[in-house]
Parts: C-alpha cells; sequence; structure tokens
C-alpha cells in the first residue's frame, strides 16, 4: 500500500510501534520504535511524526499500544485506562482534528464491542488501528483521483508544508493528487515551498518528489509572489489540519499569505483534505485553536542557534484560510468548489 | 554619527577599510580589515556588508583604498586604474543602484578634479569616499524625520530584511524611522520578519533592536499575512535597492508579498529610500536587473545543510513591487504620497 518501496512513515510492529524520525529528513533516513503509548504521545508532541493524518494514525496505534500492554483484570478497569489513553493522545497537538477523529472512532469501536473479555476487546482495537491505517491510504487515492484533473500537462504547481505520503499513512493529500497526475504520465513541475519554521516542504518534501521522480524547484516561502506575478504559478495545492462547516480552513502557518496572494493573481488555489479533517462541530475558522509552538523552533534551525535568546518571537503552527479564498476542497468523497457551509453539508 | 557607540558598520582606516562581518552576526561581533579594493569588492559580492546604501559606500571606499595604492607615475595611468577599479566594484552586485551612484559620483569627482598630480588626486577621492560616507548618515536622520509621523504612538509595525545601521554608513532608513520615532518618546512594537533566506530580519534587525532597546517580535516571514488577518500589524516599513521612474520598486525578495498582504488588509505600506536609490535611467520596475544568488543559500542555512544536494533551487535576491501598492516613499526631500512619475520627477 505504500506509494515508495523505499520508506515507511509508521508502521505497527505488534510489539511497538516504528516511525520514520521527520525531524531527522532528508539528511537522515532513521527509524524509531514506540514500545508504550506515552512514547507516542511524546513523538506525536516532538513532530518525529506529523501532518494531520499521520497523526491520527499514530494515534490510533497508541491505543492500540496501550491496550494491549494492559494489565487490567476486567473490561471495566481495560475502559478506564482506555480513557487515560485518549486523554494523553488527544493532547498531543491542539490544532489538528483528524487526530480526536481517530480517538473518537477507536472510543466508539471500544464500547459497541459485544465480547467484552480484555483479550477480544485489545485484539479488536488492535485490528481497528490497523483499519484507520489502511484506511487513510485508500482515501488518499481516491482523493488523488478526484483532484488530477486540476493538474494540467506542461503546469507550473506550487505546494506548501508536508502533505505526502510523510503526511499521511501513505500517498499523501495535495501531494497524492500530484502523485496522481504524475502516474497518470503527466508532465508538470512542483514549486515546494520551504515552509518555515518546520522546513516540512524543504526537508519533507523535496525528499519525496526526488524519491518519486517529479521535477521540482524549491523556493523560500517569501518568494512564492514573485513567482505569481512573473506567472510562473498555475495552481496551488495545500492540505489542512481542520476544516470548519462552512469550509475555513486551519492549515500550516503560511498556507493563508499563499491563498490572499493566489487571490490578487488569479490563481486557483485548491485544498486536498479527507471528510475526517472537516469539523462539523465547528462552525467557522474562529472558533479553531491555533497551536503555538516554542520559540525554539524559530530562532534554532535544525538545532543550529541562529537569533538572540532574550528576543520575544511568535510562533503560531497553523493559520486560517476564509472559505471564500478556496477554489476547491478534495476529499475522497468528490470536490466541493466554492465551498461554503451548504455544500459541505450536502458532501457529508 | 553612528546611532550606537556599541558598534560600527563600516569605518575607513587610512590602510584598509573595516567592516562588521555581517555573516556572524548576531552571534558573533567581529570585524575585517579589507587591505586592497579587490578585498572590499569581495566582501560586497560575499555580503560580509549589505543593504543598499552601505554597499555604496563601501565602494566609494573601495576606490579611494585602490587609488591610494597606486603606484601610477601619471594622472592617465591612475585614470586607468580608476577605471578598472569602478568596474571591479560595479560589478560585484547588479540590483542596488545605489552602487553605481556612489561610483558614478567619485568618477565626476575624479573627473572634476583641477589639480592633477597623483598624489593630490587620490587625496581629494579619499575624502570624496569621506564625504560619501558622512553625507549618509546624515540622510538617514532627515528621512527619519520625514518618516517617523507614519509611526503612531501604541503602533504595531512590521518591518523586513535589514534596513538599518547595518543596512547604511548608519542610522538606517526604514529602520531610521523607527528609530526616529523611538527616540521621540513613542512607544511602539516592532513585528521583524526574518527574511529568508539570508535572515537579515532575524540577524541583523532584531540584534540591531536588541541593542537600542526597541520593543520587537520575530516572526517568520509567513506569519506576517496572520498578524495582518488579526489586526494586529498598522504599518510596514521597508527599504528599497532600486526605485524606477515610476515608482516601481526593487528590494529585498518578499517585499513585494507584504506589499499585495498589506494592500488585501488596507495596511500602508512604506518605502524607506534616499533619492540616490532612485534610477532617472528606468522607467519601471520590469527593466530592473534581478540578482540571482547561489542555491547554498536556501539549501545551507548559516553554513549548516538542510536540503538535498539534487534538487533544483530558485533564489531571487529581490522582487519588485509595483508603486500602486506603495502607500508612500519616504526620502531625505520629503514624502512622495501615492508615488508616480510626476510626483517622482518633482520631488528630484
Amino acid at each position: 500500500m505504500e506509494p515508495s518501496n523505499t520508506f515507511f512513515t509508521i508502521a505497527w510492529r505488534g510489539d511497538c510501534v516504528e516511525m520514520l524520525d521527520q525531524r531527522k529528513l532528508p539528511l537522515e533516513e532513521s527509524y524509531v520504535k514506540l514500545y508504550s503509548a506515552q512514547e507516542v504521545a511524546g513523538a506525536i508532541s516532538d513532530m518525529v511524526i506529523r501532518g494531520a493524518p499521520a497523526i491520527g494514525v499514530a494515534a490510533a496505534m497508541g491505543i492500540a499500544l496501550g491496550l494491549k500492554q494492559s494489565q487490567a483484570k476486567d473490561i471495566e478497569q481495560l475502559e478506564k485506562e482506555f480513557l487515560n489513553l485518549y486523554e494523553l493522545l488527544l493532547y498531543t497537538r491542539p490544532t489538528a482534528v483528524n487526530l480526536r477523529w481517530a480517538l473518537d472512532r477507536m472510543k466508539l469501536k471500544f464500547k459497541s464491542l459485544s465480547n467484552r473479555s480484555v483479550a477480544s476487546v485489545s485484539a479488536q482495537m488492535e485490528r481497528e488501528a490497523m483499519a484507520v491505517y489502511q484506511e487513510d491510504v485508500e482515501i488518499n487515492r481516491k482523493m488523488g483521483q478526484q483532484g488530477k484533473k486540476f493538474i494540467l500537462e506542461g503546469a507550473q504547481v506550487l505546494t506548501y508544508c508536508n502533505t505526502g505520503a510523510l503526511a499521511t499513512a501513505g500517498y499523501g493529500t495535495a501531494l497524492g493528487v500530484i502523485r496522481a497526475a504524475f502516474e497518470e504520465g503527466k508532465s508538470f513541475e512542483v514549486f515546494v515551498s520551504e515552509t518555515r519554521p518546520y522546513l516540512q516542504g524543504l526537508r519533507l518534501t523535496s525528499w519525496e518528489l526526488h524519491k518519486e521522480g517529479i521535477p521540482q524547484t524549491v523556493i523560500t516561502d517569501n518568494m512564492a509572489a514573485s513567482l505569481m506575478a512573473q506567472k510562473k504559478i498555475d495552481a496551488i495545492f495545500v492540505g489542512a489540519d481542520r476544516i470548519a462547516r462552512n469550509g475555513d480552513t486551519a492549515n500550516k502557518i503560511g498556507t493563508y499569505a499563499l491563498a490572499v496572494l493566489g487571490h490578487f493573481h488569479k490563481i486557483p488555489f485548491y485544498v486536498v483534505a479527507p471528510t475526517s479533517t472537516i469539523d462539523q462541530a465547528c462552525s467557522s475558522g474562529q472558533h479553531i485553536p491555533i497551536e503555538e509552538r516554542r520559540r525554539e523552533e524559530i530562532m534554532v534551525i535544525q538545532g543550529h542557534k541562529m537569533g538572540l535568546d532574550d528576543v520575544a518571537v511568535y510562533n503560531p503552527s497553523f493559520d486560517v484560510t476564509p472559505a471564500q479564498l478556496i477554489s476547491a476542497i478534495v476529499t475522497e468523497k468528490g470536490v466541493v468548489e466554492k465551498p461554503d457551509e451548504e455544500k459541505i453539508a450536502k458532501l457529508m
């Protein structure tokens, strides 16, 4: 199911969860094994793994691992432990809704099981985590099929952050659309915006595209506008961490700037995300919590100090793009052009 | 004349030119001495010193140093050497017009001298280079006075790249306006955009503001739009490397994005630059040459490798902001609101 047989993002190993350590890419390709739900939670908050769908999968595996290791004597005790695991994993990252979606799916499964023996519940929860993983790859492939028509032969497209196999169980969301167009034989070029502060574009997307042999050019985030003015960008593809009912979309900081710049230059702006990213409980973008991360992510780049210690920093991890600036949202269930509350309700 | 007695950007030492090595800031404050015009030219291309007005001053000092060291027997030979020095220094950086302006000023002086003995010409050229230096500081202070009214009490202003004492002989252009408002006792906050790839904001502007005690918050370039949407930016101040007759302005890559984002959010966008930045020979922005620099500046950050070796990079050092997106150009001779060819001609 993996888009490439040369690497994997996350894998279930029975006694542990194994992940590619994305903090070290692209210079070092190393894997870490996490032997407890606590270690999985730590890996999510420390961004060993990142990307909304991928952290949903990681959280589901974290639950499965915690339950499998449980010493619970009865189902009541196991449920108590389950709820603790749920909380532990939920609060690792606040913005991506896929995390809650995956955990809620695990909760629903837990409550629905008829055979309530500890061993049986634990085994079935493990299978459910596997299903979350498998379905994510399938959903990504469906999104790729839905969205590939937006990449025309000879196009130059801009992508942001990392929305590829590394951000999902495999294949990718926005990068999945790019993969699907490439697999179809289209020739086009991808501009990869580096995505400060964490450099997911320069480090991760560039690495994935290079593995796939898809033509790319890396730019810093502040260069996109200049390319647009030169008419060198035909379409913009981004992922999403949470989409409100009305189509407002939270995604990696800097996405909103690209949407405004796309609007100004009349360039279509596409959000590619599974329906699990749509938060029905959230009416608009202003209700999406925005994670702020440590100052060191700006002042220290990949372990190397750049700025002064005693200077204030603002480091929001996400921003919100209003639905009005989005040309279409591409999901596994279909494409919503000019998204609004009504059209999204219809899709769901 | 220096804005701070704790550092200097460039100084004439009689037998050499001394510069603060800006590549090592803010973690290391070290100075280099350049003992020939060739070394000065190398320091400009390698960005030991940068900033349009500062490289103008450096070029003038490079000429003075070269002439002082000349073994020329007569004025004809000295003139030949002068023209070689002129060429050598002119082609160090292609975009900033202050470089050509300073060199042309030196050429005019050379041709105008009535006492044509080699020793006398050399001495007078040295004095001319000193005048270029001194006048730059005075001009910056005048711009500060012209522009400070645009920073209101309690404002939050965004600045980009480094336009401070480090970019000039002293005091600064856009940062000079910020300094002048601060010296007047206004309280306000400066958001410093880090300015990839070279990080002039994070490394240089942040360092200068910290030395001055001006309140600041550092952001990455892709965060500015989000701050604007939150109504946290009241005005944007940038410098310029070249201004065409019609007001189109070339400045550090990423400036154009801020101008478009400012326009979208109805935030005033100010360019602060001496009239020596206005290129009367250039009718519009499309005729301004844009320097492209090495891939390593994106892929290697302050000596630390981040990206893959065999991936293409686009690294333009500047972009062009059309005059229509500029609220005003602040010069030492006055402020041109809503700049156009007619208003700029009148100013000159």
